[in-house]
This record gives structure tokens, sequence and C-alpha cells, in this order.
């Protein structure tokens, strides 16, 4: 018995092959080209989940279930992809019914920040826990969330927007459309622009003078004691304590994973992250609360994928 | 075999008596005399309790199970009343325990908020909504949720604290000690402060000049044409849809059962809300989201109480 797992990303698209007990066995890795459209992104998908079972060697029809997971948003109970801003052409897409068709196996899709945090929760850093967010901070943020140590979707499949609650009303522009929503503050996308404006009118500082400064590089430039970049970094973190401080006082979890590319700032941002977050929810809400880095590495949306479609087959055979 | 139900404020304590389907049969209120302490209002509990059993011809024995709802934070698995500010001396009380004890009936604690939400789901706006979020705004903001058709707690019982997720980080403070959440904005007290603090400089205003200014003096100067009232409730209202929109982006709810005695400002507060919630939100998110007002009255405590105590004494039978 086998199970298929897909993360397909705007960029990468990445297949893998897992036991009976969940344990990665084979890793197909391919580009999206997601610019060629959606027809051409189905048959990379197809051609190599056929190739990842081929050369697994196991018998195409021990393959129980397919977990697929793509950027929202999606519709997991309807198998619809909606409108995932980085793949165009996908628009109400049925991708269950047409993986299940074209490749044989019963294909089921989630949103990869969901299946993320369902990977954290089965076989990371969130195990045992019965309510966990997941919440990833890099380019964009996403999140996932466990209630009842199961997955919580919403009526549709789009809960845990997390990167998308507004916390400044007059703020930035996000990329979704929103003014001052927490991508547009906290995310390396929000950081890198508040450099992108901010540079040009402080002479002194090592940001100033760059074409594009990145993320990467406010914090580079945060480690050398520049004042611009730590301000930049103070202010990420503390609408990112904003944010977390309304998980606790509407989810009041046990467990938060906090992960993604940002996170790896440290303290210029994790310091300005706590202090907010506790002066921005109950103490009440935060006792017992943990605070923990993900344990999975660049595979945590295979694993999750493959958990996924371990779930589903389960749910199947109990229906 | 019959139900009791308690809704105990910091004011009015009722005490109702149901049959096997939840109906109310009879009612006993009294006052709850908070500021006399902890074992005055408990021995006034129970003491209601008999009577209403009592009044009401029900052989004790044949009461399955009480359900009581009273100002959190309290924790609901550990039977614990934590700290309600409105009721002074109730610190770590397990009153589960005591009123077990001293009314003979197995007695089970909850957030009232949250007991206000199941009364509206079981007999009330909400009946048949799988995902959804109550709200009430009046002198403080409450609220509950019920996911997959079940009341959602969190860890610890804290979850749901809508009231007190910040919007406003240089806001005003909040009762509890937070600064810009939405209940130190959008509540009958921060509608009422913002007069206070707004009218004394506004001298054309109707709000000009009174003494203690109430969040009704605001709805009724709105209402006769006044600028400043208006634009007081438009804030309120616009801080009401973004909190709207952060529970729409992280619950991806069905229903929303919006009430309070602010409410009734209707589209002053409610025309802003809906603008603001509206640019607050993913539109995916508010795909068949219905907001409507609740359909139970004063008694919805009560009525949530009673259900509660049915859901218990139903666990407690399939345990």
């Amino acid at each position: 018995m086998a199970f298929v797992g897909v993360d397909l990303g705007g960029t990468q698209l990445r297949v893998a092959v897992a036991d009976d007990r969940g344990n990665l066995r084979t890793v197909v890795r391919r580009a999206t080209e997601a610019a060629r459209g959606r027809d051409h992104v189905i048959k990379r998908i197809v051609d190599a989940v056929k190739e990842a079972v081929e050369e697994d060697g196991t018998p195409p029809r021990r393959v129980r279930a397919l977990g697929i997971g793509l950027p929202g948003p999606v519709d997991p109970a309807a198998g619809l992809v909606i409108s995932p801003g980085n793949l165009p052409g996908f628009r109400n897409v049925p991708l269950n019914r047409i993986l299940t068709r074209a490749t044989g196996i019963p294909s089921f899709l989630h949103h990869d920040a969901h299946l993320a945090a369902l990977g954290e929760h089965r076989r990371g850093a969130a195990r045992g826990a019965s309510e966990m967010i997941y919440v990833t901070v890099s380019t964009g943020i996403g999140a996932g969330i466990l209630l009842g140590g199961e997955l919580y979707a919403g009526a549709h499949g789009i809960a845990g927007e997390v990167g998308h609650i507004v916390l400044k009303p007059d703020g930035p522009l996000c990329t979704c459309g929103q003014r001052g929503d927490l991508e547009s503050i906290a995310s390396g996308t929000g950081i890198a622009r508040a450099a992108r404006e901010l540079a040009p009118g402080t002479p002194g500082s090592a940001l100033h003078g760059l074409e594009h400064p990145q993320a990467e590089d406010v914090v580079r430039a945060a480690r050398a004691g520049d004042e611009l970049a730590t301000a930049i970094l103070e202010n990420a973190g503390t609408y990112l304590g904003i944010a977390m401080g309304t998980l606790v006082n509407l989810f009041n979890p046990q467990l938060i994973v906090l992960g993604g590319s940002v996170i790896k700032a440290g303290n210029f941002l994790l310091g300005p992250m706590r202090r907010s977050m506790n002066v921005s929810s109950w103490k009440a809400a935060r006792r017992g609360l943990r605070i923990v880095r993900p344990a999975l590495g660049d595979d945590v949306g295979l694993i999750g994928a493959v958990e996924y479609a371990r779930l589903r087959a389960r749910h199947a055979r109990l229906a």
C-alpha cells in the first residue's frame, strides 16, 4: 500500500510516494511552468505522479490516495481550485476529478498552508496538540489551523487567512487588494516595500542606495546595527504580535508553530512580536501556550500532502 | 425529566426549569448582589435553583443537569470560574463542584456569550448552521463560536474573545487593560467615551454640554442629524467591520448572528460596518455568508444554559 503527495507551488512542483505509514520513499521535483497555463501544469502534475510511482516501483493499483496542496483559495470539500494568485488560468478548476481521472488514484486537494499544518501535527513539532495554529512568514503569510486535532477549513475551505486580517486600515496595499493586512506589513514582501519606501529618505542607512532592497538585506543591515533596518523589523514584529494576539484571543490554542524565512530575522522581529502579543491578548488565553519553530524542513508540504491522502483514504474506508 | 438553566450576570441572576425538550417552564429572577461577595452570590444561586425547582413542581431527583452561564474568563472543562470582572471575589472558584454538591444536580458552567451562541444555534436564528459566530455588542462585546455545530471553547475555554482583539494599537484603553481593542472602540462604553472626549470641543453638537453622554444619546443625536454623533457611530461601525472581516478570514463561517443594544443604532453603525467588512475580508471567504439578527430575546442566556445542561447530560449518558 502506498500514498502520493503533491506540493504545487507557483515555481516548483514536487511529488512524493510514501509507504503505508507516511514515510516518503521517492521524491520527484519539477519546475511548475505556471506561465504556460492550466492544461500544461495539469499535464506536468500527472506526468510527475506517474513517473514517481514508476520510479518507486509500486504497482499503480496499490496506490490508495493522492493528496495535493496548492495556494488558496481552494474549496477542499468541493474539490475545487478557486483562484490562486500565482497559478494563472486556474479558476474554478475541479482538480480532484481531473487528477483522479488522469492518474487513476483517488485525489484530494487542500490549501498548502493547511497541509503544512497537518504535516507538523502528524509528524513534526505539533504532535499531540489538540488546538494548534501553524503560521509561516515568508514572501507571503500563510496559516493552517487544527482544532480537536483535525484540520479546520471553515464553511468553504477559506479559514485561516491570517495573512489577510486587517491591522492598519490606512496601511500599505496588499497583493490581495486589501489595505494594511498583516501580509502587507510583516511578510518578506512587506518588509522589502518598507525598505524601498523609507531608504531613499534615510541617507545614513545601509539600505540607502540599494536599488531593490529585499527582506534579507534588511535583516543583514539590522544585524550590522542599522537603525532604519531595525525599525522596519520592529514594526513588522509588532504587527505580527498583534496578529498572534488575535489568534490567541479567538482560538485559545495550546500551540503555535511559527516558521518561514522571515522568522530567521530572530529577535529583531521576535522580540517586538512577543512584547506586542502580550499586550494584545488575554493572559488567561495565553495560559499554557507554547510558540515553537517547525520541525519539518522543506518537505513539510509534501509530508502534509501525504498525510492528507492517508486521512482521506481512512475516511473513505470508514464511510 | 427536567433541566435547569442559570444566567448569572453582575446585576441579575435568572434561573429556569425546562422540560425534556428544552422549553422553559418556570423562571425565577433575583438581583445578583455581586458586591456582597462570592459566598453570598453562590447562596443566592442555590436558593433560587431550589425555589425554581419547587415552584415548577418537578421532583428534584428528576432534574438531570444544570447549566450555568457567567461572564468570562471561565474554564468549562475544569469547571472553574477564573476571574470575571463584574463578580468580585470569584477567582479560581470550582463552581461546578460547589453547585453540584449544594443542589444535588450535576452542574456545568460555561461562558455566557458562548451559551447564548448555543441557544441561538439550537432554538434561534442559527439553527442548522455548521460554522457560526454569535457577536453581541452592548456595554461590552461578547461572542460565542460553534464549529461543526458544536461549541468551540479552545484549549482552556477562552476562545472567541472578539471584543478584545486589537485593531488600533494606539487606541483607547479597555477595561481589560489592552489598548485599542474592539470593545474600547465599538461597544456602548467605547461610544460613550468617544462622546465624552469629543463633545466638549464641538460646540455645535447636540452632545456638547451633556454631562454624561451615553451610547443612546449618541444614537439619538445621530438620528437628529448631528454630525459628531454620526461620525462617532461611523468610526465604531468601521472598526466593528474590520473585526467582522477578521472573523470571516479566520473562521470562514456560514452565519454571523449580530445582536446587542448597540446594534439598534441601525445603519449609522451597520452601513460603515458592511463597507469596512467588505474591504477587510476575502470575497471567497464571504461566499454564502449570512449576517442576521438574533431570534431569541432576553431569555437567550437562559435558553443557552438549558441547552448546555441537555448537551452535558447527553454526553454523560454516552460516556
